[in-house]
């Protein structure tokens, strides 16, 4: 059994009012607050690389882990804005944290779907594999490729990486099953010409439309209803999508956490960010939720329980 | 227990001629016969993308297997030369290839170690997630970043693209074992402020250590003697590579599998590019081996048997 057992992130301190945006795009506060829901987004330094980011999410890591560099079997970066498209970035995260030469390494390309993959692919090859130690990062930094001044986009997205320690025979989070989803057709709803773009209203109906039935399924297949499940770690796309996700599952307010008002949508890193200041306090029998959609378009849900040794 | 059922492949028809070179980049015939191994290489049109290299590939897929593409459970595309960088390639192939929405799709990024590494990652994904069918393509076409005029890259490189069928309950290659392996401190050595460069004795001495002993331990691993395995698959990264290899392990001459004369080196797609012409002749209860190596740097080593149903 591979389970999620910590998680170190980053946020770049640097941060942009989005209050200080609404005469620019022609809206309002109750607009940024309740719609978007970010009011102030992180923003790197322009010279600051995917991979970069992973190590300062590794540092912190190591804030709350005993990690032993030489243990480590493999090493996972989820992106789509890689340092450099060859090599891989987990290749540079490699050689930056001195990992050893036994240690396997690859990308996975995903964009806000790409935690909930990545855990999935990640735990299924340790296991096949007979690893015991992964370090799963999320790092996709979106201002390097959004034009600042696209409103339906410009708002939106914060700079931040995780890692997640996933280890075998260890106290943590276990998947419990898996949903996956992909309508490549629907791609350039939320791409053109290689430039980000949304199509706002597109992406809000697809996602209205396939993440609650997502989830319904996979509560269905592991036949666990959701009031049984403690916590919901929905992707933080948007405020609005957060509440309509709720509000189509009719799930508990209070058992839905929210979190991207002082720092953005953080694609990939979104869930894992959240989860990274729960994970310590989630209880042995507890059950949290997730489901990560966006680019592709693609989306990914999850339930795992919190097990003891 | 999923095995690789069937091969597609595809080659684009333009060919270049490595022999017409000579002079421009100051050599003779037996360094592009005996050393490089590459007297011509597959050249695709300018507007060909990685994606459309993976439909080519499915095409021919088609004349081997009957595939129903609404039986795909998952659809992965290995490269490093994405249609886009977002959305994930994967994606625009579910899309034109009409897949169903239940398909999870995710790209891999990583170079000529991605076949072997892909295999692990998909099957075990596979089998944690009970799919029954799914799809693994290759698709790096070098052609749009190598710099013709670059002697060390120039001659070595062509386009293709290859696509895996892997099933479950089926006739075919079921791997006994893997060896994984990153040298992320080295990735230099093949890439430099984003353009394609090969520091050719760095990455000759570099694979010429680790690729025997990945192969020598994996082996050991499984207690299986090298005169047991019946083909060897080693990426055609040159014909030197493959022969100094070969004679580092003395295997067999007859059973190394040698093909890139007409086509090149195609990354990722190298060793499914031959294995597609051998894979329906290979018998019951044979074994083949398969060592990825390059980009990153990373390598990856696996021993397949050819199981009955």
């Amino acid at each position: 059994m591979i389970a999620i057992t910590h998680i170190g992130a980053y946020l770049p301190e640097n941060r942009v009012s989005n209050l200080a945006l609404l005469d620019k795009f022609e809206t309002d506060e109750s607009f940024i607050r309740d719609k978007i829901g970010v009011v102030q987004r992180a923003v790197k330094t322009p010279e600051q690389k995917a991979s970069d980011l992973c190590i300062k999410a590794f540092e912190n890591l190591t804030t709350k882990a005993d990690v032993d560099v030489e243990q480590i079997d493999c090493c996972v970066v989820i992106t789509q804005n890689p340092d450099l498209n060859i090599p891989h970035t987990s290749a540079i995260v490699h050689g930056a944290l001195n990992l050893p030469e036994s240690c396997a390494s690859f990308d996975i390309s995903l964009g806000c779907s790409g935690y909930v993959y990545g855990l999935s692919i990640l735990t299924a090859f340790m296991q096949a594999n007979g690893f015991k130690t992964g370090l799963l990062f999320t790092a996709d930094p979106y201002s390097d490729i959004v034009d600042p001044d696209d409103k339906n986009t410009a708002l939106i997205f914060g700079d931040g990486a995780t890692v997640s320690l996933l280890q075998a025979e260890q106290p943590g989070l276990v998947a419990l099953g898996y949903d996956f989803g992909s309508k490549g057709a629907g791609y350039k709803n939320l791409v053109n010409e290689n430039k980000l773009y949304m199509n706002g209203r597109a992406v809000f109906n697809f996602t209205a439309g396939v993440v609650p039935k997502s989830i319904i399924s996979l509560l269905h297949k592991l036949a666990i209803d959701k009031d049984d499940v403690d916590q919901w770690f929905l992707h933080q796309g948007s405020k609005y999508i957060v509440d309509t996700i709720s509000a189509r599952l009719r799930l508990d307010p209070e058992k839905i956490v929210f979190g991207m008002q002082d720092y953005g949508n953080t694609v990939s890193s979104s869930i894992p960010m959240l989860l990274s200041e729960q994970i310590e306090n989630i209880a042995i029998g507890q059950k949290v939720a997730m489901s990560g959609f966006g680019v592709g378009l693609s989306w990914a849900s999850a339930i795992f329980e919190k097990k003891g040794n």
